[in-house]
């Protein structure tokens, strides 16, 4: 073994670590829980801990090691490696969760949060690989994203950079949680989708979605997209509203910072054409006439592992011969 | 005279010269017609020509000149110095003319669009000085823009970036010249602005501004903002309009490069703080409570001259001791 490089995904419920060549194999992974509630130098021995013991169980030396990358939840500054706070860890306020890592390790540590880690990772292996200009969008409960421009990252004044989830798609819309209306995230978010369709329902629309509400008391964006795809008219217009939503957010993007490709990622992906090809098509439709744009939309190809590979796959640009 | 910077403002009335020391004072400027319909070799010659003249009656030898630049209007390729198309320079189609500048001087001559080059200008010597993440928008005819990040100029795959007056602000709003509906230069430009007044009050709308349009034949921008400032109703809907459309473009901007500054040019800002005010005010009632944001909104101060210190300004950046 030449070089290795570990990607740590530190999330609410789990840690997940991989160890990387430096060709960004995948040698071996691990997860461990993160046991959230514990105070900060708890969780990040558990990170210490497992990383050990996942490279003692594959015999690679911590010799070989030569640099760790970790994606981290929450407002971060990226510039001091902290987590400034983070809705799923509760103690961690302005933690120093770089250098306490770096300690540990003895390794020099790569910080980002995980949006830019998830997009880094895209970039670096997944569907932007070679993309120098690209845009990078997860569809979750929230909507997140990063912007590559130049090959590097964009972070902007104070880390500020990269709230695409709060880009104003329907000026005067739906509150959004973060106090602005219309966000994208407010309509085109999975749990957008969702609490639309199932706050219509409850002031009357009919839909096959109604009986679902009744058996589980909520419905889910999965629930939307299944209805949709079965027929049901009411259930295709929710999806067709987060789809031309999401046709804005591109174009606003393509407008602001040029991207060659557009890549989406997070649960809501799962959809698959059904969800790409009617943002493709409003996109089309609604998109400028003045040039033939060539800024691809696609979906992120790393899944569930983008974060281990992320955090490597910076860990060594930042570290290794860029 | 240590080192000279020449910039060059190209319009389709008049090329604008200025000659600045290293310190980008302005020693002596000229202007001379550009003669638009002319082939590119004769509006080449007469930039040189006119260059020859400033230099020669301020005694200022061409050999004191370190380099040239110069903004061009319409669609051009930054990379290889090339004027694509220009509606107001109808003989021009992919002209080299960075090229044909570069051997008539015998001098590096750099390259650029000309919101770009007004955007430099403010962020070398005008209201974005210091501001490494900076937004700049101009409000013209159009609404055009250029992005400073990391303190330097966003150009995107294909310099496709930074066409900030074509973000949709309202979503199946106005068309626009560019095929979209509902952008921001087809609301919230200076003759956007005129235009929906105008066509309100074809409509029937109620306006002291009926009498402009049956004495002029045509509203323009000024007459609006004046009538507003009278205090009449509709104007003032009209001017508020406005306001909103831009505070929803800032807010959009703020989200996706996270600027420092967002500095506005361009002929409306005549209306100062009429209009910069209002900007404001919306942009704080729309934008998100989620965290306090820092990013100033403010006039541009460089002017007529953003043109010629822009780009004086850039050929010193690109060639001088950056």
């Amino acid at each position: 073994v030449s070089e290795i490089y570990i990607g740590i995904d530190l999330g609410g419920t789990n840690i997940k670590i991989g160890c990387f060549d430096e060709k960004l194999n995948l040698l071996c992974k691990t997860s461990v829980i993160t046991e959230a509630q514990m105070e900060p130098k708890v969780v990040v021995e558990r990170i210490n801990a497992g990383t050990r013991k996942l490279l003692a169980d594959n015999n690679i030396p911590m010799e070989s090691v030569k640099a760790v990358g970790i994606g981290v939840p929450g407002p971060s500054n990226v510039e001091n490696g902290m987590i400034i706070a983070a809705p799923n860890l509760p103690l961690f306020k302005n933690v120093p969760i770089r250098d306490m890592l770096s300690e540990k390790f003895d390794k020099p540590v790569v910080f980002e949060n995980d949006a830019n880690v998830a997009c880094w990772g895209e970039h670096a292996v997944g569907a932007g690989k070679g993309i120098d200009n690209m845009v990078f969008f997860t569809l979750g409960t929230g909507i997140g994203g990063g912007i590559i421009t130049e090959g590097k990252l964009l972070h902007g004044f104070n880390n500020n950079a990269t709230e695409l989830g709060h880009l104003i798609v329907r000026p005067g819309g739906r509150v959004c949680g973060c106090g602005q209306k219309g966000c994208a995230e407010a309509h085109a978010s999975a749990s957008s989708t969702a609490a639309r369709a199932q706050e219509a329902i409850e002031a009357g629309a009919e839909s096959s979605l109604k009986k679902v509400l009744e058996d589980n008391k909520q419905i889910t964006c999965k629930d939307v997209f299944e209805h949709a795809k079965s027929g049901d008219k009411f259930a295709t217009e929710i999806v067709e509203e987060t789809a031309k939503c999401l046709a804005i957010l591109c174009i606003d993007l393509l407008h602001t910072t040029g991207p060659e490709r557009i890549v989406f990622a997070g649960g809501m992906i799962a959809a698959g054409e059904q969800l790409l090809g009617r943002v493709k098509h409003y996109y089309e439709e609604y998109l400028w006439t003045l040039k033939a744009e060539k800024t691809e939309i696609c979906f992120a190809t790393l899944g569930e592992d983008a974060g281990i590979i992320g955090a490597a796959a910076l860990a060594l640009y930042e570290t290794g011969n860029k």
